[in-house]
């Protein structure tokens, strides 16, 4: 089956948002294992956005609309595909009850204009919107679908996954099954090299490699004519990328994040964690608490962004600071003492780096970042050299102090727990 | 003059990455007043980008691709087009030079493959690249114009920038001066409410809004025959938006950030400035953080998770902790008080809220955030509800803080100085 895409809206064509629909889209789509050929974005104009439909519907079988649902006259998408499938648009009276509710919770009258969006194509299945107030739609005609999204991602998203998905699958002949591995702390090259056999490999299951800063992500897809055969070809395909990657696999979960990882481990192991940046300036510490729950291990951190502030703070020594300078091993290691010393908290994560535009040498280039960590008072500090703007260094070093963490608190239950790490 | 873009990758279809490209090349073409209707992805096959390049030219002048340059044989963006205009491939002896250079910086041989991207259409003009090995390409033939591309935003963007740009303007009659205006602490609505001649005017400039995360930007356009007499009918609108607006305006320079904006009015005023965060976990030190030159004015900051840390770091009393819980009023002013004398800044801002999924009351719901900023002791602490997931919750809260700092100082020297802040 071959679907594709058509993102109707101006500000798209005024480069005013970034189309995460279409990014969003595209992967559902893989992962249900429907080829998609074309994007396409047109403005809110009804000559130009009928051709669309057409060319589309002429060489894909299902075209899938998003935006141009609104309540005003520029709002023509649900208009224009009725028309190409000569389909006439009478008024839906649940439709028309979800509107009044959705304006009774907040206490306010609807729109006259609004009833507009309760208007749908004759015989087409309506897709309910418990977000917002543009009714989604999903209509057929002579083997071909059309299936018309709201433009907001909070609205699009919960509407795809819980409406469209199902209807997709049945159209589909074959289930496709398909599991994120994500691992850490190993390069995309390395993974490449390791997994050669599986990622080249034209067998049943693909392995296909992403790179995300620090991380590597392979996404496993099979299809088979059930779930459970598709399963059953999956997992030895997983455990063989388990074996060959070693504890750098961090999760088969598609919603587990690198921080996520981390906390879960600090959490199963109760361990307390605090965070002592420089040119990181509290970014460490964000990503950790945009993890729920993180609370219980997580109590505080420090952004010791000045050398007053790394003395003051965590007792890096004045001594140490102008024999080696701020970024060094030698004041990581004291921002980490510092932080299990007098911030009591069993594993400590300390970077300290030029993150630039200014301040490198030759010596001590921008990029240049010491990132340590310790457990209990085992500390590692690592060297790393990123390359990039003052952002994306900084983007990497959290990345890099993520991964070292783990790496960390796995290596100390290794030697001192005989292997006995909670996981 | 109509322009459109096509962008070539797989791995677009696949929803591997984003197509911040698109944003990219829209803006910019919008900045320089060429309409664009269209927006097509299509992946690596012949025949498919064949089909959408005629398509393109059939209803633009001007047909922008980028990626599917590189040196493998699944890169056939170059090929395709230059057949399309039937232009012969030869060896560019200037482009194999960079190359070789190329390779040769980083202490490698050039590749046997890498010869292809030396290949340029006859009569074409070369756009070298110098972040990376695809060459870009200008052509013409017949009125039309199309402008290849490399696939990286790190190399799409200079070599727009630096070479399209200046030969889209030769082709342009009229001259279109763009001016981005940037304005905080005061709503969409508002501002459309107060701007509505400006907004809704057919005059020759027109003024677009764009609502951010704590902040309304506005796009001040027009067109004329020369920059000079362009410039004399955008000052006066500049002038009406900030008479409209006050000093809600932080800045006219599109390359200005609000947080850049803050850091300014700190290091002009000689304040320096620490950060007291709860829900917000560093964020707020980090978007400060992000400013080169921040080091003048931000020595440390302070994540206070949990309520021991709010104790303990900066000195709120358990007695008001049991009495309005960590999340009110109290314990807001009481982080604030102790920023400022514990830690002796002269601005401090602290943040308390309940950024969910859990931890919510009826009292007090999931999005209520309590935010408070002190300059030179003056305490203002503000009450807010936001809206969506936790990211969200927590990137509202960023925002209105630095909004809440900038309107704290500018008060604060407006009463104390007699209005003599330095801006």
């Amino acid at each position: 089956m071959i679907a594709e895409t058509i993102f109707v809206g101006t500000e798209l064509l005024l480069g005013n948002i970034v189309n995460t629909n279409a990014t969003y889209l595209a992967q559902e789509l893989a992962k249900l294992g429907i080829s998609s050929y074309y994007q396409t974005v047109v403005g809110d104009n009804k000559e130009r956005l009928k051709g669309c439909i057409e060319t589309a519907l002429s060489r894909s079988d299902i075209v899938i609309l998003s935006g141009g649902l609104g309540p005003t006259q520029d709002d023509i998408t649900k208009e224009t595909a009725a028309e190409v499938f000569g389909m006439e648009l009478l008024p839906d009276e649940s439709c028309k009850a979800d509107l009044l509710a959705y304006f009774a919770g907040k206490n306010m009258q609807m729109p006259e204009c609004n009833y507009k969006q309760a208007m749908i194509p004759k015989g087409a299945t309506v897709l309910r919107n418990a977000n917002g107030t543009a009714p989604g739609i999903y209509m057929e005609k002579d083997g071909k679908i059309q299936i018309l999204l709201p433009g907001p991602p909070v609205e699009l998203r919960p509407m795809f996954a819980e409406q469209v998905i199902p209807l997709l699958k049945k159209e589909q002949k074959e289930v496709i099954v398909s599991v994120m591995v994500k691992a850490c702390g190993i390069s995309e090259s390395d993974v490449a090299q390791r997994l050669s056999d599986l990622i080249t490999g034209c067998g049943d299951v693909t392995v296909a490699p992403y790179a995300k800063t620090g991380e590597v992500h392979l996404r496993v897809t099979t299809r088979a004519g059930s779930e459970k055969d598709a399963e059953k070809r999956i997992k030895p395909v997983i455990k063989e990328i388990k074996s060959k990657l070693g504890d750098c696999v961090y999760t088969t979960h598609e919603d587990v994040t690198l921080e996520k990882a981390v906390v879960d481990l600090l959490v199963a192991n109760d361990l307390t964690v605090t965070t002592v940046e420089s040119c990181t300036g509290g970014l460490i510490a964000a990503r950790l608490i945009n993890v729920p729950g993180v609370s219980s291990v997580f109590k505080d951190g420090y952004v010791t962004y000045s050398n007053r502030a790394k003395r003051k703070i965590v007792g890096v020594k004045r001594h140490t600071l102008d024999k080696y300078g701020a970024v060094s091993e030698q004041v990581v290691k004291e921002m980490l003492a510092g932080g299990s010393a007098y911030r009591k908290a069993d594993v400590v994560v300390a970077v300290s780096g030029i993150a630039g535009p200014d301040g490198g040498t030759e010596e001590k280039p921008v990029g240049l970042v010491y990132i340590g960590c310790s457990v209990c008072g085992e500390m590692t500090v690592k060297k790393y050299r990123f390359f990039g703007n003052r952002e994306k260094i900084r983007e990497s070093s959290v990345a890099q102090a993520l991964v070292l963490m783990r790496r960390c608190v796995l290596e100390y239950y290794g030697k001192n727990t005989f292997g006995k790490v909670k996981k």
